[in-house]
């Protein structure tokens, strides 16, 4: 082989003897990704030339280490007017992203773009405006950062059928779990996640599933070819987990997570984002801080994990640039993935773990296995830790699988017997992975 | 640059409302992955038409599951003058396949390979080939089964700048090495996993690394753009290994694998397939029997995880046929890597483990650690299990971080000592990951 004939076709590879010209790209948002993105472009691209960043009172952002001759703007239709080849979108949320992306595609402009709301609200709508006008919309970096998810999805086992997909798919919750697992109360390991910067200040999308669920969407889409609506996934908490709860999840060999998970069982999804107890086997559960994971199973490939850094600047800007180096040496094809649409089904059928908050007296279990007797939930095992006084008795009660809406009959019932002092907690508990 | 000519470039691609084409491939070697690409093309790709099945005796192949206007032939002549738009190369070896690979690039069909040994070779000479005549050659296959890892280190992490790779790359080894951390001796995990068909009659090529490091080269290449001569890769030979190993190694919070690892050091290239004692905590330490996991660390993105199923037909044909719709999808695009050829250095720093067998007598430990001191190796500990006798006395040295070369010296010296009744084996222990 010759390794001087490869080196020579760089920078500027030739077809057919056509040399290519550097490849031109503009920044909209120029924050922690974007000032990451142009940072590697900058050190590593030589054939790929940034034209303008865009972004709100730009003059604050301008930076000394950028070439001289980018273009500094607030005006969209300046960067839509360039001659710009591909735009990185980086602004997150819908307005005026989505503007931007679809003025961009529909001019025939390729776009990059880490949004995963726009994606996930309009992924295949944008797809399809792209492949009208002859450009690619690639989105890489929109779920998992820095791991290389979405493309091993599509391209890595696109030739197999995907059935199942397990996901830690938010890094703000794996490091408030992961701390919450050491002893530290929620609003504790909240409070330092934002002082890390991994959390906002309103950590609601986080701490609610809102921000695993559309990711989630655009998973669903890339890997099992199923087109869902985010408002039908069903999103649980993790705020009333407390410390109690890790050391019980201990006693059962697990710890707990946030875990996005998708399955089609009999032409049916199951969807949802929720804490799970894990098994500490798990790769789930040795997920650490602000790291992702996620396992898809295959028919064909049985399973695969694909994990690293889910966030940050420089991770999510690798996803970024990769993207626009598939789609200047052209791998960005089309995929040509037929998305069917499946109407969400939460109702996963699950062993689950039930924390109990009581006044103690006789007869308090002999009421809770009444009710879940009644609704036809069995009951698997009643675990009680030492230590707790009688007048706050935390127990935890486990049952045999069943459909979550079966446990959650008997929990409206058991919810309104008067030793609770809190409304009992209950997390599924993970058999797969 | 100009999307539209990109596309234009791929033979039946959907564009603009033109309809695609079913598009044709022939399959050479019908083995147990050729026969496993079959069912999954012909169970799940309708836009995938089977023309030709080539193999030695073709007639014991003939499978009647298969489209009844297959061609079985054992003449590539009449594959290559066929209609078939790629070839899936599942041979293995140099010699046919090599032949009939260059063949079809030539007259400008496409090529998906599982061959690792054609592609460490001469993969970038058979892809400038396929440039020239304006076809694709995949070889997603070649490494790691299942695993989409070419592909995460090709597209996903294109935009980083990867410097170390740490890998377990041959499914045979893990399984042996798996079963003799439960206690099983050598021999008996070898005939163990040859019962099962994890290895073949001969296992050379896996025990000793061969086989890994035809791999490792692929991965050299594809992921740090780096092209190195497999002849210069160390190997070191699992054979030496005993269960008393793994008990030593426990002690220390290891096990055993077979380590695939490479990493550029200031300009410098390290490379090597040998066992090393690998911290439990890593995830290399997890990976079960014939499953294969890389570990890759770039600058940008940090540590980024691929693991799955190493081997086996339907794993490893997801991977063909992925290739085989990124050529039809137009996704399989050229990769403007600059390759650089390095010198392997095999003289990695790290900490070492020395097991001793001796007849006991006084001044061994004196005698040892007098060699290691005149070589400049500095002792780290001494670890003696009870319930060896003095006759057959067994026990470890544990070393701090010095070069490969530096305690091979060492270990000239102590090889004369005549307490010894066998020679000292030495493994690296492994730091990061």
């Amino acid at each position: 082989m010759s390794t001087q004939t490869m080196a020579a076709e760089q920078p500027s590879r030739k077809q057919n003897g056509q040399v290519r010209q550097a490849c031109k790209v503009a920044i909209l948002g120029f924050g922690t990704v974007g000032s990451s993105v142009a940072k590697i472009l900058c050190d590593s691209m030589p054939n790929v030339q940034i034209t303008h960043v865009l972004n709100r009172n730009v003059a604050r952002k301008r930076a000394d280490w950028m070439p001289a001759n980018v273009q500094w703007t607030e005006n969209f239709d300046e960067v839509l007017a360039s001659n710009a080849d591909i735009l990185i979108e980086l602004m997150g949320g819908l307005d005026p992203a989505e503007h931007y992306v679809r003025s961009a595609l529909a001019a025939g402009k390729s776009v990059a773009t880490a949004n995963k709301k726009l994606i996930g609200k309009c992924g295949p709508e944008l797809g399809e405006l792209a492949r009208q006008h002859g450009c690619n919309l690639l989105f890489g970096a929109a779920v998992a950062g820095g791991v290389p998810v979405i493309d091993g999805l599509q391209h890595g086992l696109g030739g197999d059928q995907l059935h199942r997909l397990f996901g830690i798919l938010n890094g703000t919750c794996n490091f408030i779990l992961s701390r919450m697992s050491e002893g530290m109360p929620f609003p504790q390991a909240l409070r330092k996640a934002q002082e890390l910067g991994f959390a906002e200040a309103d950590p609601t999308d986080d701490v609610e599933g809102y921000d695993a669920r559309s990711k989630l969407v655009i998973l669903a889409r890339s890997g099992l070819r199923a087109e869902i609506d985010p408002a039908e996934i069903v999103c649980k908490s993790i705020v009333p987990i407390s410390p109690v709860d890790f050391e019980y999840a201990k006693d059962l060999n697990c710890t707990i997570r946030q875990i996005s998970r998708l399955e089609i069982v009999s032409k049916k999804l199951f969807a949802s984002v929720q804490p799970m107890l894990v098994p500490l086997a798990s790769p789930l559960a040795n997920v650490q801080g602000s790291e992702n994971i996620v396992i898809v199973s295959g028919k064909y490939g049985g399973d695969t994990v694909f994990s690293g850094h889910g966030a940050g600047g420089n991770p999510t800007a690798v996803a970024v640039v990769s993207d626009v180096l598939a789609i200047t040496e052209g791998r960005a094809g089309d995929f040509g993935i037929h998305h069917e649409r499946y109407v969400v089904n939460g109702d996963l059928v699950a062993p689950q773990y039930i924390r109990f908050v009581v006044q103690d007296r006789p007869g308090i279990i002999a009421s809770i296995a009444g009710a879940l007797a009644e609704s036809g939930v069995n009951l698997d095992a009643v675990i009680q830790r030492p230590g707790h006084p009688k007048s706050r008795l935390t127990f935890v009660i486990t049952v045999e699988p069943c459909p979550a809406s079966m446990l959650a009959n008997a929990l409206a019932q058991i919810g309104t017997f008067d030793f609770l002092l809190e409304p009992p907690l209950n997390l599924q508990i993970m058999e797969h992975a």
